[in-house]
């Protein structure tokens, strides 16, 4: 937190900043489609070969920041100590601090986020790289997981229930970003209590 | 089951049962990229215009099969009487059944299973879809679950982690058709045994 990058990398950083911001600005005011890469480059102040030197086509710009937001989390966890997972039960426990971050942070801008899933929700070719991309986070998890020494089936199973905790999130209260976090720790917490006794007649979610 | 279709539509299913047949083997010769539309049609001896009478493009007919059977086991299993679902535990129960016999019938044909998955290995554009294809069958999932009287969330959650277990069974055994339906019933049971006592501390899964 406290190294600063150099210059350079704090200038292809903005730039970068600079275009996802200028992609959503013109996604929004005219609709995807309708929006091309030389228009998005002059928005954002950078010609076409900084473009391509951030992004491989258009739909990538609209993932640029949950991306990076996912590879944070997840180096940021990575390194973080923790111990051996025996069990789905505590890989899933692991991974839900993980997630509930994420969707915290995802959500820290609701209007852009708002702006985000409709966006998706209006192209089936972004649905399906979103849900391509949340295939690739469950790897990150996994991969999390098997670091700490957990045996590779509970990772695979860990990391699938946590992407599936994620994504209920996302269908209750109409993906709100306010009660994303929440919903998610919600949906953790009913998996994570999925066996108790009592829990197979009883619908009431397990306490915080 | 005893009802037979009007002999047009049983051409007409023959025209498809072909043109997929007919694409399966072009790819698995020759590559995805390198194949054309009329190529398939050709080899499968209908016109281009009965081709896009049955998909709207070449990577539609790499789903055609699979998307065929999820309709079939979801319509089969909508009809059939269960129990209201009242928790989570109780949903993922009852949709453990549908995967599974998902799982056994696609890999019915171990050899067209195995030769499916490599395609979609190579091809992001494809693993996105496959992805999205997924997503799909979760909603039908989370309807079968509201059919049958579940509330809104729980069907959700329910739909998500039953995803989540097909999911896992396919990166276990390197997706081996042969194992698929057993990994994925395992995978069931771990997570139906996730919060019950002694599996915070105890790696084995519930016996079957």
């Amino acid at each position: 937190m406290t190294d600063r990058p150099p210059l350079l990398e704090r200038k292809r950083r903005q730039a970068r900043e600079r275009i996802v911001r200028a992609a959503e600005e013109l996604f929004d005011e005219r609709g995807f489609d309708a929006v091309s890469i030389t228009e998005i480059a002059d928005r954002a102040d950078v010609g076409r070969t900084t473009f391509f030197r951030h992004f491989g086509d258009k739909q990538s710009v609209v993932f640029a920041q949950e991306e990076e937001l996912m590879a944070t989390i997840a180096e940021a966890h990575g390194h973080t100590a923790a111990p051996i997972p025996l069990t789905p039960a505590e890989a899933v426990a692991q991974l839900r601090d993980i997630v509930v971050a994420l969707c915290a942070q995802a959500a820290q801008d609701p209007a852009g986020y708002t702006r985000h899933y409709e966006l998706i929700a209006q192209h089936t070719e972004l649905q399906a790289r979103d849900a391509l991309k949340m295939q690739q986070f469950g790897r990150s998890l996994a991969e999390i997981l098997t670091s700490r020494g957990a045996d590779d089936n509970t990772a695979q199973l860990a990391a699938q229930i946590a992407l599936a905790c994620h994504q209920a999130a996302r269908t209750q209260h109409h993906n709100d970003p306010r009660t994303l976090a929440d919903d998610a720790r919600e949906a953790f917490d009913q998996v994570l209590s999925i066996g108790s006794p009592g829990n197979g007649t009883d619908s009431q979610p397990a306490a915080d």
